[in-house]
């Protein structure tokens, strides 16, 4: 690939419209360009990288078993509305109407179409299990598109569905493609965990997260520092505490606290420490239902414990119109005796006592809360999220660390919600009539590429881990003018054109410091310098886009010698 | 690949809702399924085909010096609005409101977006030309989808766009896509003709159409016998007649004609051949223009050529009402004396004497006219469709001859349309700002797909070109349960799954002739039958699916005889 041929406009300054790093390094790159809000185009060199991820998922998803199909990106509301997600996917879902005012949608997900072939031509267990997947174009219309290919609207993905007999053999398909998975980011060269997650609005019960680890990802993940467990910090089990917190004897006691509201604040004016406190966050759901979730004054609700505990489609905080019908007082007062709402508690709180909580009377709380003597009737569950320090609950001896990850792959069990809504079923071996088990795994394809990025730079541009880079090799002729420089590079371009290498040559008659500065940016993962004064010693240098390191080889045996750095990185 | 673990719902039956062959036979083969009108899925054996399009395009494209890019599916309103296209383009566009309510586009096809990449980052005439290509899915509301893939909505394509400093570096590369399309179906196993064609609605002046010929072809073509000339024929040009029809002296003379309206009819009835009349055909168009075009009474008018030549969007045989203005009788009786609208005549006409035409009055015709006589300032051009037997405009002496054919490809020299109005420059060495010459260039993936199809196939089902094939050999063990044979068809499986041989190994337990079918159905181009008659024998059976041909080969050096087969039947 000569870089005077190949369409590579990069630029010296961060674009503003970028906000994070993966944005900015793509299009200083020359990689991208947006198109709209969330909708890019893909230059040959950002192409190349997202070709280099779909080519990895591509074979492992093969080698697992799984077949490549293509489904139609416009897709029938018919399908959709038989599902029910017509109804309840809401703004993202891009409806389109066709010239004879047909309804449909530019599939951002296809449960329902591919549930739709395999109902039509799967009759007999014996045509079980499938695995059928797609590399697509996908939209998803976000209120707020941005950060690059992090959260854009148009995005390449793959999606994969399967279908089963029953629970045992989902499950036996959900630990394949778990396996695949692994591979797959294994190959990608990038440090990731897969982690238990929230089943979100696709629905059914098991489904992890697999987390490229970076300090700019937006999701809030734990691990345990001592067992393989690791969670999304909204969904991570939580193991009650050995013992509840008590202050024997302590009677109710209402007691003024003017103009204090927050639990920090309060905490200061009674000098008792947060944890001490009982939090009252009043919800509304989509079901019209008001809650008041109960948690210790130190800890932090999970919103989708919440949500998946009550079973409903959403939780928000009350309005403030709400807080006050149910409680009397304004918002910042709540407390959980006499409050017009259902409670639930976190586990946290059972059976502590000499608790401070409001009184749901402006100014007011009460101290000397017992939960058993006041609240005998209290229902408790795990409702907290998870936070540094917390004991792992799978083996109960680590403690959780916190990371910061991006979410580039999703496996869910999906049950029968699919194949029961759609009548997909099949005849079992006695002849009866039953609903297929069905599972779903996606990857962010783009995604992927922007979650590499994040993981792998630094302040001169992007180090792209081995397998993802657009090239092999970089080769940087330092004067394009000199005829020995120039032939000494065009031998070696040519010769490992030879070998299969994919080189990227820099034939342009720009200065050294240009150059340099793109061959940084772009991130190839081993540079060749080629320059007069080190021709004249016979020695070409090579350096190492990762660490810096700088190696000089023979110039007459300079292919062998970059074919050796090549496979040496090759465990980078 | 093992049939087994292969998605292949093959059908006994034709599905009804299939007109055409291809599409039959994409849905029996279990290589395609209907979503909703004009709308697929692809399963696993029919994405195979379409990788293999895509692949070789994609390796000709990349020979040729294009670069592939992705454009967004999802394109803004705004840019389309800047070309002009957004009101021209009529209800094929499929428009898309976002949740902000701005309007988008599902891209049938990316001038201006492409356009719109190369104006922000080209400057100088250093950086170009530039040829950018992209494989997408694609999609085109047409009002009447049919034909499964021939004329389907969604479909994939791919399209190339080039830039240059002038004309002369434009009709270079023009040159240059033509001969990589020519590689490209000649790589496809394709028979086809580069032919001449109408612009159409994308503009510019220099077009050619891949044709793949097949009888089912929607599109007719003439050819002529003597040299390379090809053409659409409404296109083909047309070289005027040695001499003129003449019969001198006569006088014009109206005659009675009662109820005698077509050529066919007054020719009869007067006596006349039908090579003595001419025909007048009024259109409108969409500037509001009335044109009355004159024909010889045994040729045929060529809409396009009319269009072109009034240099309008259209043009629309004229509405009863429009007859009755312009000549003051009903439709059947027009004429090109005291007629109201712009008079234009086919070149064939030039000097003619001794004709029949209408009289603009109910059953009533003239005889006599004399087109330099009688219509002195009429304006002559290149007006009739091409048909057998009219002579090569190229060689002036070859004929042409008939063909159908399926339009896979496009090349088309844009000129300036699209850079002039979207202000796409550059500087050139003078510094001075210069617009773009640009040219654009399809291929329809999934059309050649269907066009394969089309051109082979016989009654029992598909017969690939090899190029194109889902797989190379299928192998039919033709007793599954006889243990033997079972085994000789896995060693020969596994031996050749060594050496990079695409097989499909036909592991059912099924009857032989189901497999067999089934074989001819999927049409892979070669089959090995091993059974046990032929193993105790000590040989294996191999046919040819597009000849029948069958050979005996020895068992035990069957692998050496399947990959001599393979390889001979490469150049078919």
């Amino acid at each position: 690939m000569r870089y005077r041929q190949t369409f590579i406009p990069t630029l010296r300054e961060d674009p503003t419209e970028a906000e994070v790093i993966s944005h900015k390094l793509l299009l200083r790159a020359g990689m991208m360009r947006q198109v709209a809000r969330g909708v890019y185009d893909f230059l040959p060199l950002g192409l190349r990288v997202v070709r280099k991820v779909e080519n990895i998922v591509r074979e492992e998803m093969n080698r697992a078993g799984a077949q490549e199909i293509l489904m139609p990106a416009v897709c029938p509301a018919e399908l959709w509305q038989e599902s029910g997600r017509w109804d309840v996917y809401g703004r993202e879902l891009l409806r389109i109407k066709d010239r004879h005012d047909r309804d449909f949608c530019f599939g951002p997900t296809h449960e329902e179409v591919v549930t739709d072939i395999v109902r039509r031509e799967v009759r007999s267990y014996r045509d079980l299990p499938l695995n059928l997947y797609q590399i697509q174009t996908k939209f998803r219309d976000e209120v707020r598109p941005r950060f690059g290919l992090m959260r854009g609207r148009e995005f390449i993905m793959k999606d994969a569905y399967s279908f089963h007999t029953d629970l045992e053999d989902c499950q036996r398909e959900y630990r394949n493609m778990y396996d695949a998975y692994r591979r797959i980011f294994d190959r990608c060269g990038l440090t990731y965990r897969p982690v238990e997650a929230d089943t979100g609005a696709i629905g059914g019960s098991l489904s992890h997260e697999f987390q490229v680890l970076a300090d700019s990802g937006e999701d809030a993940l734990v691990s345990c520092d001592s067992c393989d467990y690791a969670a999304n910090v909204e969904k991570a089990e939580l193991v009650p505490p050995a013992a509840p917190l008590a202050t024997h004897g302590a009677a109710l006691t209402p007691v003024e606290t003017p103009d204090q509201r927050t639990i920090e604040e309060v905490s200061i004016f009674l000098g008792e420490p947060p944890e001490r406190f009982v939090k009252t966050l009043l919800y509304e759901t989509d079901t019209g239902a008001v809650v008041a979730a109960l948690v210790r004054g130190d800890h932090e609700l999970s919103e989708p414990k919440l949500k998946n505990l009550l079973g409903c489609q959403w939780v928000a905080l009350a309005a403030e119109e709400t807080v006050h019908k149910a409680t009397g007082a304004p918002t910042g007062f709540a407390g959980p005796l006499q409050i017009e709402a259902r409670l639930i508690s976190d586990q946290t709180l059972r059976g502590a006592t000499g608790l401070v909580c409001g009184a749901n009377e402006r100014d007011t709380h009460l101290t000397g809360l017992d939960i058993a003597r006041d609240l005998p009737s209290l229902q408790f569950a795990d409702l907290r999220r998870a936070a540094v320090g917390d004991t792992c609950p799978r083996c109960e001896r680590g403690r959780f660390t916190a990371h910061r990850g991006i979410e580039v792959g999703q496996t869910f069990y999906l049950g029968t919600k699919y194949s029961q809504a759609m009548n997909a079923t099949y005849l079992d071996a006695s002849g009866a009539q039953r609903p297929m088990e069905m599972g779903c795994y996606g990857i962010g394809i783009t995604r992927t590429v922007a979650a590499a990025i994040e993981q792998h730079h630094d302040d001169a541009g992007i180090v792209w881990p081995k397998p993802l880079a657009p090239a092999d090799l970089h080769i940087v002729p330092v004067n394009w003018n000199d005829a020995t420089t120039r032939k000494a590079a065009e031998d070696i371009y040519a010769e490992l054109q030879q070998t299969g290498t994919d080189v990227l040559f820099d034939d342009r008659e720009e200065r050294p410091g240009v150059k340099f500065k793109d061959a940084d940016l772009l991130g190839v993962p081993l540079r060749a310098t080629i320059g007069g004064k080190s021709l004249a010693r016979g020695v070409i240098e090579l350096k190492v886009r990762a660490d810096g390191a700088m190696t000089e080889v023979p110039a007459d045996r300079a292919v062998e010698a970059i074919q050796n750095a090549l496979s040496n990185s090759e465990a980078t």
